[in-house]
């Protein structure tokens, strides 16, 4: 059985194809319009996998561009599909952690990837992947940069939360000839007490399965495991949970009709 | 009888010299020292006042760069100060709403200026100077245009409250071809909502004095009368109302002296 899922994000556009347990996968940037992005990034699967839209039983759409996508059987909240995603993943449940281009979450999924609770900000840019866009930009590096540079150096304090006031402390630290790896690494640890300090209500008992583009981010993710005082997990495949938790959906869609 | 108010705030630095009841009075940017702000703008005035230091028989400072300033007497809180001008200026109590560089307040007063509530926003630059300086940035127009840009035009719907994710809003709105004026018309909006919905608690009886250094922006006066249904008096001098109420405070100190 062969089926998609299509997470439209405010920044990267997933496609998953789940055939059978075999995971095919693309991501490409969402750009001006969500509708586009996910009818020709599902194409361009179909085409490398060498697969026709024929063959595909069934597509959940989720993400924030969902409601554009005009050719999936079924659009399911991106919470839903998160927890979906992560929980097969992890291969079990725990207290999920998202952080993507424009919003984080926190959900408390079952084993079978089911949501028990969940908190979201996407109100707020701070302690969103949008945050460390705007310090990248301030710092003239790259944000997939972010990471590297700011592994294993003493983290600044960084006294705002807000993305705004924190831009203009990063600069003043610039001016005052603070290292930039130190004022990545006080950034980074903002936005780990920031999204614990969502999380933290949930008080998990075990592991933190760690998701969304910022999972990639190794630093904020070992300044995360010390503001949780919990070890956090982040998926290989994590960047693509919505995506997979959808194509998860539409099999099971698929297999009830 | 001469006193001195040295208002240091995050963007100006406001002085007033109250000799008896005139008012004489100096703005200068903060920059980055709010130390040698306040002392070089506080003897900038007494030039230009013609009166020495020596002739002050008290001086008050107030404002975020308070602390750093060696010179004076004493220092106040910002609430305070605020709430002791406000209400010299407007001639009687009620609630005043504040809009700064970095801050927004909402002061409950009564007739002599005296501090009944308060709250308060420091920690988010939605509804505060510095949203309106990140737009008029990414609209390319200067901060002290928009009150005349803005007046009478049809206001945009901004759904998001946040800087950041309000300044792509308004990237997008610009490249839909949307009219520069009713964007700013709408942002001005999104400033009066946020600050109404910190100061709606108070529910005032009568008028709302508003000062600040946003005060001086009619459109937004105009719409945070739309949205409080309450007739809104923006005293002349209302940016000086901290150093002002410093002022009034030292007056006090040297009479008891
Ligand atoms: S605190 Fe800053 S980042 Fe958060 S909503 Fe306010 S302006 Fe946006």
């Amino acid at each position: 059985m062969i089926t998609a899922g299509i997470d439209v994000g405010s920044v990267s556009t997933k496609v998953v194809l789940l055939m059978d347990d075999e995971i095919q996968y693309l991501v490409r940037p969402t750009g001006w319009s969500p509708r586009d992005a996910g009818l020709n990034t599902y194409k361009e699967l179909l085409a490398a996998a060498g697969c026709k839209d024929s063959e595909v039983q069934c597509k959940v759409g989720t993400g924030y561009g969902r409601i554009s996508l005009g050719f999936i059987d079924k659009a399911v909240t991106e919470i839903h599909c998160h927890a979906r995603g992560a929980g097969y993943l992890a291969g079990r449940g725990g207290l999920v952690i998202d952080i993507g281009g424009q919003d984080s979450k926190a959900i408390v999924i079952n084993d079978c990837g089911k949501v028990l609770d969940f908190a979201m900000n996407d109100k707020c840019a701070a302690g969103t992947g949008r945050f460390l866009q705007v310090i990248a930009a301030a710092l003239g590096v790259d944000v997939s940069e972010l990471g590297e540079l700011a592994r294993g150096r003493q983290p600044l304090e960084i006294n705002s939360m807000c993305t705004v006031f924190a831009e203009s402390e990063v600069i003043s630290l610039l001016a005052k000839g603070e290292d930039k790896r130190d004022i990545i690494a006080g950034i980074h640890r903002s936005v780990a007490r920031r999204v614990w300090g969502m999380a933290s209500r949930f008080a998990p008992a075990g592991k933190v399965i760690f998701t969304g583009g910022v999972a990639k981010n190794r630093d904020v993710r070992e300044r995360l495991a010390l503001e949780s005082g919990s070890e956090v997990i982040a998926p290989e495949l994590g960047q693509l949970a919505g995506a997979l938790g959808a194509a998860l959906y539409a099999r099971e869609l698929a297999a009830k009709k």
